[in-house]
């Protein structure tokens, strides 16, 4: 089910706005947090923004290793991916989230970087760093190296969400815990000029 | 319908990844067209970052101007929203795109920006201006000045999807005029430590 996309379709895996789950690794320390705030920028090379605050224990690693992956989750994985953006990988001590929670994960080809399993999408991405706007905007650049994604919902470099598919659908975050799923697909026709 | 949004809940409108109408107006010149790249970088005060390609009419009224509407467009708009992604407002001589696909406008109240009729939310914002990533990311860093948004859908700081009101979810946009329409919300709860 897993297969490579090619790098002039990645952004596409993210056009639509779903919530991502960001993971990294440096060294022995790893951790996976939920971003609901991303976007493409450049479709080639693929390049996307993410924002990453500055108290989290992910910045550190991102800040860290110059690496992070971008995974979609997918309604399956609504609870793992509340949990994940509610709570810090930083408690002092504790496992980290992954192994708390039993996220179930495999390794990055490119990056080595551990994406996060049943997910629809996964991306390994190098930081273009920007030192100013991640300080004034908490916003990260980033450049696509490796993309994936789930040949049920997304096959030549476009999404195909049906309703027979529901629990692959990506979430897009409306807050506190309710995510809208990507449903129902709309397909737009251009319109004549009026005159 | 249409109420004011408290500007501490305005980075929440855009908090799920629609797709949105970008709005300007620079003296006598406006344009409309849609950005499928957007997304929240702060909720106070209420920042957001938009992608707007070198070669669109809307990025020379944008630096004109300094300012922007960020308009989010529902199912019932989806050919609208193609439409003026689709087709470039600097026609040589021809009408703007509001009156050649006649789209009904109204102005905004902080900056008199023509704000889009039909749409559920509306923004008026103020470029924050920064050439550097405008140049290399075309990223636009605005601060809302003014929000509102459609009661039917959005009400005390949360969006409302519900199969009865299906016309008025917001807009995804998967690639070439194919939209996922916000549908089904799902509710996840944080999980428990494994141990």
């Amino acid at each position: 089910m897993k297969h490579p996309v090619e790098l002039r379709h990645a952004s596409r895996l993210v056009n639509h706005g779903p919530t991502v789950l960001v993971s990294t690794r440096h060294g022995e320390r790893r951790n996976v947090m939920a971003a609901a705030w991303s976007m493409p920028v450049e479709f080639t090379p693929p390049r996307i923004a993410v924002v990453i605050d500055k108290s989290t224990y992910t910045r550190e690693l991102v800040l860290a290793s110059g690496m992070l992956a971008l995974n979609l989750p997918c309604a399956a994985l609504a609870d793992v991916t509340y949990t994940v953006g509610t709570l810090s990988g930083r408690d002092d001590g504790a496992a980290d989230k992954f192994e708390r929670f039993g996220i179930d994960h495999f390794d990055g080809p490119e990056l080595g970087l551990p994406l996060v399993a049943g997910c629809v999408a996964w991306m390994e991405c190098k930081v273009l760093r920007e030192p100013h706007v991640e300080a004034a905007y908490d916003t990260f650049f980033v450049e696509v190296v490796s993309a994936q994604a789930d040949t049920r919902v997304f096959a030549n470099g476009r999404w195909a969400f049906t309703d027979q598919n529901a629990a692959l659908h990506t979430l897009h975050h409306l807050g506190a815990g309710a995510f809208a799923r990507a449903g129902a697909v709309v397909q737009a026709t251009v319109l004549t000029t009026k005159d």
